[in-house]
């Protein structure tokens, strides 16, 4: 185990909610408001774990999309949050499911003292991407922002118990936004080929392909370790998942299901749903937790962690 | 010392080689040639280590600028190399340094077991964004891609010996793409405002203020471990960089200056310098190489392993 634990959560959502039938969504309504998330949300675990930013080793941002192409991310936020300190910065992405990858990879150097005190941010604005004449990817998404702050347990009571990650590209582009990199750059964008620019999911191929694909999975990261699954954190929006899992025979209330009152919020999805899990006394102190999701690429990406 | 040897490495250059008085530059046709030359230089690092894809364990795609926006570039990558496959891949950036970047944070993943043999893969096409009317930079990019592999030398012969990276994020608009992402979305791209979109950099701004920063920065690297510095690796754009390294005493024929004839590359400069080195023989086995960068962001980023 990588001794681990979490000392600080904080989260933004936009003011501006908005309903669809029985589902609340979270939008935001200016495009500042990405990087401003993100510097909210770390405010907000920075006060929660009683920390100045200063107290930071490592800041990792793990969004999806980022505010510019060049820098990273990761440095617009420090930009905002760190200016005139030299804590390193770095993005790591690996769509929906970049807490995961990002905890996994940290855990190796907080274990091993390269850092010791890490925040994670996620930042995301799905909304300024969406499709409306797709409603069922429109009506879906949230914007929001989440930070995680990380360090290394002494007592060795909490940790990263094992991890695993697999990539099946033959889903690469179930769930894409074509243009806006250098395969279909900004400047080629014009009213005739806008809806490149936008995001596209062939739900239905996607959700069949997952399907196909968790069962095996689950069983593979379960079977990982001989600790048992205490309670789960699923990506709100990796359909399917919720019916592999019963037939894995996983306890319906032992499954945190808020995607109705929140939405897909991307990477800030899984960290968001953790938070939320911890503050409703979801998930108590040494509790096995797993959190897991299938994410566009596709990845599969699970870990789990003793609270 | 986290045991790492590099079993593999690859290429990949553009056919098109144009002049600029005595520099010779390196630039793709099409934008294909992004995902292309990532395939290339993989197939090249797989043939080199006489390995096949299914032997890695982990992809990790380090360029700084994605061919979509989603999903994650390194998806893409696996989708033209391991299509089939379920090998994890994820994306690791620090602008122009994020090769020392994943170096750093995977060596404590095979260490530990994680995982053993690692791909990374850099393809950057900087000639996509830049600006004809600035010829400082206009002249001084490549395209080109790198791939290494890496594993785990279980003779504790070869490794990472110490790591160090800082970010300085005054400078994170000296260096810029200012349009494609969130903050000024492709779909606002029109002929007006259209070098919002372009590369950016405010290069004597950024060269004084990497002198300022890199001598202290040098100091600490090299005295964070009593094993002495055989040879240096560049980054090939990091103005100021040689001039430093003289005030701290480091020969000139230990340093590797190829900017001339291959110009800077992005993320792909140092790893495809590092091969430079090692077929021409200018490093050899047990050799202390320290790779060192400044990147937009500002991030200073350093690593000395033993080869």
């Amino acid at each position: 185990m990588n001794r681990l634990k979490i000392i600080g959560m904080g989260e933004v959502l936009p003011e501006n909610k908005i309903k669809f039938g029985e589902a609340t969504r979270y939008r935001i309504t200016d495009e500042k408001s990405h990087l401003l998330m993100a510097e909210g949300a770390i405010i907000n675990a920075l006060k929660d774990a009683k920390l100045k930013i200063e107290d930071i080793d490592c800041i990792i941002s793990t969004s999806s999309v980022s505010s510019q192409p060049l820098p990273n991310m990761s440095s617009l936020i420090h930009e905002r949050v760190a200016l005139g300190k030299t804590i390193p910065c770095i993005d790591i992405n690996t769509t929906c499911t970049s807490f995961i990858t990002a905890l996994d990879m940290v855990s190796y150097m907080i274990e091993a003292n390269r850092y010791n005190k890490v925040l994670i941010v996620s930042s995301e604005v799905p909304s300024l991407a969406l499709n409306k004449d797709d409603p069922k990817t429109y009506e879906l998404f949230s914007d929001a922002a989440t930070a995680f702050i990380v360090e290394k347990d002494n007592r060795g009571e909490s940790g990263v118990i094992t991890a695993l990650q697999k990539t099946y590209s033959e889903g690469a582009h179930y769930t894409e936004i074509p243009g806006g990199g250098t395969s279909f750059l900004p400047t080629k964008y014009n009213e005739n080929n806008k809806n490149m620019y936008k995001f596209q999911m062939q739900t239905l191929k996607s959700v069949r392909f997952s399907i196909k694909i968790l069962s095996s999975f689950i069983k593979e990261v379960i079977s990982s370790t001989k600790e048992k699954v205490d309670f789960i954190i699923p990506h709100q929006a990796s359909q399917g998942l919720e019916m592999v899992l019963k037939k894995v025979n996983i306890k319906g209330d032992s499954y945190l299901n808020i995607v109705n009152d929140y939405g897909n919020m991307v990477s800030a999805s899984i960290p968001f749903a953790l938070k939320y899990a911890i503050d409703n006394n979801k998930i108590k102190k040494g509790d096995n937790v797993m959190l897991i999701g299938s994410a566009a690429g596709i990845h599969l990406n699970a870990i789990i962690i003793k609270y």
